[in-house]
């Protein structure tokens, strides 16, 4: 006879192969940011199906009822809300398309990856899937509203845009993009990404031209990696070049204004090149490579006075955490990373983004940078972002979950607000009484041809979600 | 017969005991900053009668060398280096007078604290006391140099202006105002004092106005506290002011430009008191305590272009730690503390304290504040400073140091770079090729009444400073 455990282990491994079944059905229809429409009409297919009451609007969002078991019409409404959409990273030769090809993924030592060529996309569908396997299942829960939002990875385009309509009767909403199992995620800080330009001056220059380039440092993403103190190369590169009085030809560096940079680059006019050289020494030390390659051509140097302005820019502007939140100490409340400098002659464009919360705390982050822009003769080119979802520090639908998740695994989760943006932001301000939360499966390296997600974690998701289902159901 | 551990205890006793005699003698002569005469002058007797050869110059700083043991003459040079002076915090209606009265010092569970009435000055005299007493011991050592210096306190304004000739010959330079008995300091940071001031156009307003006071933030040490996330109520004030649209005719708060505000206070015109009084009632979910007074009578506000430019400014300027030394990750590498503002009809006052290591760093951050004042029509009224000691990742000295407490203590000490302003940075600079560290002895809560040292570790940095003088004497 095999025991419980055993018998455990079977209907895990039942549940977490069908679920992965799933996930690769649906993640072969190709889903970028903004190319949604494939995907959300299979899932509309599938909860048809189901018995689901299907809805989409012209940006494709995806909202879906399912009616309560017999006899519990009347608990609370809970929505169980993820993205459709997906950041398709390739890897470089891959020849991968990510508008014409779907993900291909495979299992291994315990996580399910992609077949190298792309992401994976676990972030969000597979929770997605996780969710559509439970509501196949018979357990007791009240009345389900699934929403599938758009662009998420567009600054929540998809949530900003949905009718506030579909969220009525909704009391509980459970967001299913939270990337750690043990972890309720009760609050997520605004977001402000601003460009800005500066005409420069250029004077040729016949002294011999280098080209300086910093790499190697280890970047990482603008929320949640801002708080462990990785130095941005382009602030760096820029500090170098003020302290050495070099001339600038060009200045460039970082990938997306929401990434930390991990490498920066300048054609440069050194004034000493042994003293340029000796500070270039100290780079290694930071973390980084450094190298120094001599132009055959001669460049056109930016005029001193807007040389100087570009650098104070830089360097005046805020970097990294600049508040912690009072009540989680180690959860930035306001930072700022310069993501990304382009250089086409004639032209410095610089892209910031600014994350914060509460929502003046952010503003006033933001004003400081037009202060010191218009102090060093820079102008705005856009200005657009997305508010706070601010948490509260006792959310009751927490602590119900956490307790649930004890029960079954004998230590609470941890309760915490994020330095990140999620969709919340964009949809509780729709109604603000509705209590949410962000819970999730394991997923690492989330947007890059390394993401994957832990195989153990997906039955310890559906667990969560059916036991949080029926407790409401039950209790309310 | 004694165990060797109890004859141990019976001799540390007698020489705590004997180093505290000293200190009681030595810090009943009044010696704040600035005022260290009768102190330098009583120390250059006891060093001549010692058989000394003491010199003293026109601030006071003292200088004392004595002889190697015989037959080590040939060995480095090692100079013994604290301060003369100390910060005499008094207590509220002590009518204790720094200038005239002496330190009344007591032991008490195995702490030595003063009366009560002022500070201990343990900060610095303490160490100075236990080096005078390890050199009336006959013990193998090289040639020593006592440095004594003044207006440490003062940013190091003795130091800085010592005659580099003094330490012509030192090989290792030892300085004991360390604080912690087990570690090490191997850099410092260094300091910018900038005072900005702004002339306000103000206009009468017949409305009600009221006084806010925020009160009852931790506060703490603009340098060894910084890091710790703690809130300016300064900054604080300046948002909820900022937020609520209220109209100003006051500001103030901070007690000086090196400690964390603990307090602020405004005369303002709330455009909305309801909505002022609801934005006031996140105060205590901050950690402090807000109280709001209606005024009798109706005040003058600051006109709307000098009420936004002022909020501007303390707003934009930097806050807290800006960055983190790299190879100390948690070290400050830079930091901005707006310590005090002050308002006089008319004119507003903000007294803001850089620290930084390198230079350039801290170079930086001042030329941005700057940059921001600029643009927020403050002019600088006052810019002083002291450069950072910048510590090298592997420093000898602190090795073998390190290495002779763990033979006495089991385990090594802590070697760090700390982000306050000490000696070294004025003195290495006079001779780059000395070798410098700090250790000190155990002293909590310096600068204040309730300042106390450790007596355990007083013994402790005695044996520390006997063990490296005859390792060095025998070593070199």
């Amino acid at each position: 006879m095999k025991s419980q455990q055993e018998a455990d282990i079977m209907e895990l491994t039942q549940m977490t192969r069908e679920i992965i079944q799933q996930f690769r059905t649906l993640s072969a229809i190709p889903h970028p940011s903004g190319r949604e429409a494939g995907l959300a009409h299979a899932l509309a297919e599938i909860f048809q199906s189901m018995g689901g009451t299907v809805q989409t609007d012209a940006l494709w969002n995806l909202r879906c009822d399912f009616p309560a078991t017999a006899g519990l019409e009347q608990a609370p409404c809970v929505c169980i809300q993820g993205h459709l959409d997906m950041v398709c990273a390739t890897a470089p030769g891959s020849h991968y398309h990510p508008d014409q090809d779907g993900i291909v993924c495979r299992t291994e030592d315990g996580w399910l990856k992609s077949d190298g060529r792309s992401s994976l996309g676990a972030d969000n569908l597979l929770a997605g899937s996780a969710a559509l396997w439970l509501l196949r299942q018979r357990f007791r829960h009240g009345p389900i509203r699934l929403l599938f939002t758009t662009r998420e990875e567009r600054a929540l385009d998809g949530a900003k845009a949905l009718d506030p309509r579909w969220l009525d009767g909704v009391h509980y909403l459970i967001n299913t993009d939270g990337f750690q199992e043990n972890r309720i995620i009760v609050g997520s800080a605004g977001g402000c990404y601003q460009i800005w330009t500066r005409t420069m001056e250029t004077a040729p220059d016949p002294r011999p031209a280098y080209r300086v380039a910093l790499s190697g440092f280890p970047g990482g993403h603008s929320g949640s990696d801002i708080g462990k103190g990785r130095i941005n190369p382009l602030r760096l590169l820029a500090a170098l070049l003020a302290e050495t009085d070099a001339d600038i030809a060009a200045l460039t560096g970082g990938s997306a204004m929401n990434a930390i940079p991990s490498e920066a680059a300048a054609v440069v006019v050194p004034k000493d090149l042994d003293r340029f050289r000796k500070a270039l020494d100290r780079v290694p030390q930071l973390g980084g490579a450094v190298a120094l390659t001599p132009l055959a051509e001669p460049v056109a140097v930016w005029t001193p006075v807007d040389r100087q302005s570009a650098l104070d820019f830089l360097l005046t502007l805020p970097n990294g955490v600049l508040a912690w939140l009072p009540e989680w100490p180690k959860v930035p409340a306001c930072s700022a990373n310069l993501g990304k400098v382009e250089w086409k002659p004639g032209v410095l464009t610089c892209h910031l983004f600014l994350r914060g919360a509460p929502q003046e705390a952010l503003d006033r982050t933001a004003r400081g940078c037009h202060l010191i822009a218009d102090r060093c003769g820079f102008a705005l080119s856009q200005e657009v972002g997305y508010p706070p979802w601010d948490g509260v520090a006792d959310n009751p639908l927490a602590r119900r979950i956490s307790a649930l998740w004890a029960k079954r695994n004998g230590t609470p989760m941890e309760i915490t607000p994020v330095h990140e943006g999620l969709e919340p932001s964009r949809l509780i301000p729709k109604h603000p009484d509705i209590c949410a939360v962000i819970i999730g499966t394991t997923i690492l390296d989330a947007h890059s041809t390394h993401e994957r997600a832990s195989l153990e974690a997906i039955p310890h998701f559906v667990h969560l979600l059916k036991d949080t289902l029926e407790e409401i159901a039950l209790h309310g």
